[in-house]
């Protein structure tokens, strides 16, 4: 395009670790997640992303995020099936890698290593009782203030939202597979 | 974490191009639309992303983009500010960058050389009268049927809802600005 604008790089004049929680029905809270780790290459950002109960089913984001590297890196925890019908895992077991990523999060805050940490499916994880509220809650509160907490699933926690400052409800208008359309690659995972 | 499950690749037994809209009051539709980008590549996709009416503000991604290269390919066209106070262009203007970039999406339409075309805000761009429905309508039926197309951005047309196949609406909860917390880089822009 010819007669291009001025291109403006806004500078806050006081930078602060936000609380983003992404909750809702729809599809694009990982999504959206993922595109913040994106975003945040842009400017230099550090990112690390832990994802609760996934880990049976391949997602895109996985071998993605390894071309941001070494600015972005990702942990999958849990055996997926969590909440979801053809669970062959008890729920201890379940709670079991939930506290083992509880732990992961708890070094991570200790070696302030990173300037986004995205908490994927945290909310779900809380309200299916593999972790507690005060867990997260101490997450919120322990964190190094200029470190930016995204929060995604459904079902966000009142006392959470409270804690936030930014917060979006993904609702789902309709979805392809309501329609019987398979999950497609790229979309979907 | 000990135990891990095996993973499972899921593959549609019938591929096909989504039409996916993302719109709402709330943040996280572009991101979420960039993790789609990000997501992509870990499938190996081609993604293109063209955006409207940004130009004027640098935003994380166009260099985020550039690490996922050559599957991700970025074009931001427009001048920013329209719609938005202390717009210096006049409607002509931005509605002729507007109409350049539906010039682009036809030829990459043509081309038929990405597996995932994303049209940032192009539901605002309808909205403002900077293109036409029937454009959108035409770039939709045109598309290659494996192509999938997301269309981001406030005030999706009822005749776009209606022709999509996946439609999420982010809707705001609370957001920092209202706080008065300026922008954060990597996660506002």
């Amino acid at each position: 395009m010819d007669d291009q604008p001025i291109i403006t790089k806004f500078t806050p004049k006081k930078p602060q670790g936000l609380i983003v929680v992404i909750t809702g029905n729809g599809k694009g809270k990982t999504t959206s997640a993922m595109g913040m780790a994106l975003r945040g290459c842009g400017h230099g950002l550090k990112t690390t992303i832990v994802q609760f109960m996934k880990g049976d089913l391949y997602s895109g984001e996985w071998d993605g995020v390894k071309m941001l590297e070494p600015l972005v890196k990702l942990y999958h925890t849990g055996k997926g099936f969590c909440g979801i019908e053809g669970n062959p895992y008890a729920h201890s077991e379940h709670r079991k890698n939930a506290q083992e990523a509880i732990q992961l999060i708890t070094r991570i805050l200790s070696a302030d290593d990173c300037d986004t940490l995205i908490l994927d499916e945290i909310n779900n994880a809380l309200q299916l009782k593999l972790v507690d509220l005060d867990q997260v809650k101490n997450i919120i509160s322990s964190r190094p203030a200029h470190m930016h907490l995204v929060l995604t699933g459904r079902d966000a926690h009142p006392e959470i939202i409270e804690l936030a400052d930014t917060v979006s409800e993904v609702r789902e208008i309709k979805h392809a597979y309501r329609k019987e359309i398979e999950p497609q690659p790229g979309i979907d995972f």
